[in-house]
């Protein structure tokens, strides 16, 4: 047998490899741990390119507990000690009159489960948000074209906001190294390497006839070298297929690009006025805003004057399989943010007439197409954790609970969330997946 | 509008498109409908390639169901009208102690939905294959090294056999063709069509405002064509995620390597002798054998004096996303054999002791790595087929009266599979799926 040079290696150094790194090495303090990650610095892939938007209004109950938990932790951890860069601005989904009726259970279900969410109906929203166009006239053509609908109200979450990733990652890094743990950069994995349980020392194995399992990773960085543990967590977003594939494991994620566009409010008084909202929070600002057509969304950053803003961007933008980074994948488009994001915000807020990005990029969302709900399962010498995006910070510190329950006890025990919160490991498996589908997708 | 070309066009002319094809024209025989493949005869892409073997004897009430009144028709038209090749020579799933144990209540559930299997202790082996090997000794250094199970029983499927993959092709073919339906050879689809429910003319459409659906096919043949059509059906297997993927649209399948190899029993009297046997089937042949070790199988072809035989082939053998057809991926290795089938066949079976295959290829399997249940479902005009491999010959008749079913009526209703069974389409799609995982998968 190869000689461990790791009890246990974690690839990515993302907020969820971060989180899984942190609960293994707090929770198995005897054992070694190394995070690799084929970037300079911790968290900053597809983390630092994220909306880094929190909240637990899911209509899955499994999604509410991830989430729901994790926040918990991150509020409770910026109580303590570190400064994580938390808004609680709240989530405000504005509702067709369809939109409301539809998801009046889910609403219901929320409230029932503890979820703290407050319903608007359109006076309530006139009065709080008085320049939001909640009527569109018969005569308005391009509202007739666009197939606007009017406003018929909103549901308000209040354990929502948004908070910063790259604080969210050096604190889950810091914890890590202070326990013992070590962080690897600049190293890419570019493949597992497979062991028969108990090898013959005969050229070709594994075969077929013997056990087997992934016994560690080969890494590229300065020098190719192989790196053998007793476990590797798969962390790596979109780039656990990568990583899975060559060696027959399927990862269950489908990599899709999207872009986020900042309009600055320097200059655009009337825009400026609409960040600020003495009507929802202690912030005093416009919670994150998501209209009633084509899940477009403002997010306003009171800090910066700024909105990020942005809209569904499913049919037609391809998955990309094994994407290079820093490509064009990552590259926003100018006439995405003209022809389809513009117009549906300046229809429904005027304040956005003749706006223009100051700033755009993309990120890839790490999608589980089956449920949207993310996933870990054990294989063979193996963990593997995904499938979160475009809710993967909020739901980090209990997916890494889990990876830490499935490595001391396989997948069939209960993890510890935040606050003393059970949770069934086994159904956010593939083998026995009983979650919900998330019905609340943006 | 863009005017349709056709009122349905279905992607793939392997067996499951031809299956889809039929039976979509023969419930709507007003509707024009064409079928495509790039290659220049129907069934000659992984069908072909197949081992062809039917079997009701699945674990999964779904698998049951759908394989069941598939193998109905199928000997229903043998019976009536058309030679498919139909051999029912059984199957025989040979075990071990753990195996046997595990399988139980499989078996049992198979009894009581009326699924005809058989029980074999060790004994009855001994008497119906004396040259099965069931125990080995102690000291047999080979089978200790492999960790060869000895036998200690076996299941026999009788409703199971193989037929002929390219007979079935064409009668499906030209009953399609026989109802007016046109099929086109040599002609690949690569890419699908969008089209706004309500197109504005505006260059840039379809907008993420606007309605809209998949309304053709781009077509690369003699020359490049839009086709466009009232629905566009996927039932490419392996390339259905080349197709559907620049769209947006999970494919949920996933394509890997599978290998055949054929041991000629020419000159070997003992080989030969294997393949006859007068206690299992009428056609006094051995049946297909599943071994119990690596799934590791042997299928006596009597008519040709010879073998093929297998074994899986999961762990360490790549996913290959967008594969080409005719290279790498389509040749079998020889190693494969030597060093991972043929100690396992010859442990067991003496009788290949030194046998070398005289043919071989390879064939891509077209997974769904979820529950090894193949799904269709819909989405913005299309429907969507696959996931059956390798058991997608045995169910091909249900699936397509499925996608017939969900074409006629949408997601909700039922289809009247063979012989008047029911099944309720909307738990083989992904919105709602609610199947059986398959525990029995070769």
């Amino acid at each position: 047998m190869t000689t461990k040079d790791y009890d246990i290696v974690v690839i990515g150094a993302g907020i969820l490899g971060l989180s899984c790194a942190f609960h293994l090495k707090k929770n198995n303090p005897g054992k070694s741990i190394l995070v690799v990650d084929r970037l300079g610095e911790v968290g900053q892939a597809n983390t630092a390119r994220s909306n880094a938007l929190f909240r637990n209004t899911f209509t899955s109950w499994d999604n509410q507990v991830l989430s729901d938990t994790s926040i918990n932790f991150y509020l409770d951890v910026e109580r303590k000690s570190v400064d994580l860069g938390i808004r609680k601005t709240g989530y405000l989904w504005v509702m067709n009159e369809k939109q409301l009726s539809l998801n009046e259970r889910h609403v219901q279900k929320m409230i029932d489960n503890g979820i703290e969410v407050g319903k608007y109906d359109r006076a309530d929203l006139g009065r709080t948000i008085p320049s939001l166009r909640t009527r569109f006239e018969a005569s308005d053509e391009e509202a007739n074209i666009m197939k606007l609908p009017d406003v018929a109200g909103a549901v308000f979450g209040a354990k929502c906001g948004r908070l910063d990733p790259d604080k969210l990652s050096k604190f889950y890094a810091n914890q890590f190294l202070g326990l013992g743990g070590k962080i690897s950069l600049n190293v890419n994995a570019t493949s597992l390497l497979l062991e028969p349980n108990e090898p013959l020392g005969i050229e070709g194995e594994p075969f077929v006839w013997q056990e087997s399992r992934v016994a560690g990773v080969r890494l590229e960085g300065a020098v190719q070298s192989d790196l053998w543990a007793g476990m590797v967590v798969i962390a790596a977003g979109i780039w656990n297929n990568e990583i899975l594939e060559p060696a027959g494991i399927d990862g269950h994620v489908k990599a899709k690009k999207r872009q986020l566009f900042v309009v600055s409010a320097r200059g655009n008084q009337s825009l400026s006025n609409l960040i600020h909202n003495d009507n929802f929070n202690d912030l005093k600002t416009l919670p994150f805003v998501i209209l009633p057509k084509s899940g477009c969304y403002l997010k306003a950053v009171e800090e910066n004057n700024e909105f990020w803003v942005a809209c569904e961007d499913d049919l037609n933008r391809p998955f990309i399989n094994n994407p290079e980074p820093n490509l064009e994948n990552y590259k926003a488009e100018p006439s995405y943010y003209e022809h389809n994001v513009y117009p549906i915000l300046k229809a429904y807020f005027n304040e956005f007439e003749n706006s223009r990005p100051s700033q755009m990029w993309a990120g890839m969302y790490s999608y589980n197409t089956l449920d949207s709900i993310p996933f870990v399962f054990a294989e063979n010498g193996l963990i593997v954790a995904g499938g979160g995006s475009g809710s993967g910070i909020m739901k980090a510190d209990a997916m890494g609970r889990i990876v830490d329950e499935m490595y001391r006890d396989g997948e069939k025990g209960e993890a510890g969330l935040y606050g003393n919160v059970h949770y069934p490991i086994e159904k956010i498996g593939f083998k026995s997946r009983a979650v919900q589908r998330e019905e609340w997708v943006i």
